[in-house]
């Protein structure tokens, strides 16, 4: 049964779903706004295209992250988007993992910045 | 001109080279192994197969991020991948951004927590 110790930089816990970088986007942005965001600001904040957003927003609502509620305002089509409470726990597991990238990228750039021990070649695998 | 205050949540530092999540695996791998890996060990590391690591390392090695030294050992080819130096300043750099994102992420998550009457309509995070 394989283990993180098997693969420590596996990461499964990347959920590919969350990860996309426009979709990472848009679930930090939703995370920061708990009421929800009109299509419009989301798009603003992301710096997205209305095509690219919708087709993101599409495939987290699909993976039930996100809820849209379209509706108007006066006669205006305005489309609204938040972090349904799955997405959000989803999304705080996602984080978990990813501050354990960033501390092992850390520590090791660290080390390896504080070690004297150098070989130009470094062809020697660990 | 765009700027981050703009597009707070665009995140344009996270180079997509990089943040596949695969490629994020391996350049976790490497910078925690200054003298470089075999491509086999890296495999394990990474829970990866030869033909996805083959991939992934041909495309960091495309852009500079990473050297692919191809030897012997004995009779056997045998491959090893090492960061360049390139490759790990822009994958410090890449860091700091995905840092970003976690800080964000979490100070909302935080906020959200214990102020649930907060009204979100703040646009910009710390």
């Amino acid at each position: 049964m394989p283990t993180e110790n098997d693969a420590p930089y596996a990461y499964d816990g990347l959920d590919r779903i969350i990860h996309e970088k426009a979709r990472l986007s848009v679930m930090t942005s939703l995370i920061s706004h708990p009421k929800g965001l009109a299509f419009n600001e989301l798009k603003k904040l992301c710096r997205l295209t209305d095509g690219n957003l919708s087709r993101h927003v599409q495939v987290l609502a699909e993976a039930g992250l996100v809820s849209v509620h379209k509706g108007y305002e006066g006669n205006r089509p305005h489309t609204t988007c938040e972090l349904t409470p799955a997405g959000r726990d989803r999304f705080l597991d996602y984080l978990n993992v990813l501050e354990q990238v960033v501390r092992n990228a850390n520590a090791a750039a660290g080390e390896e910045t504080t070690s004297t021990t150098h070989e130009a070649d470094g062809l020697n695998p660990a």
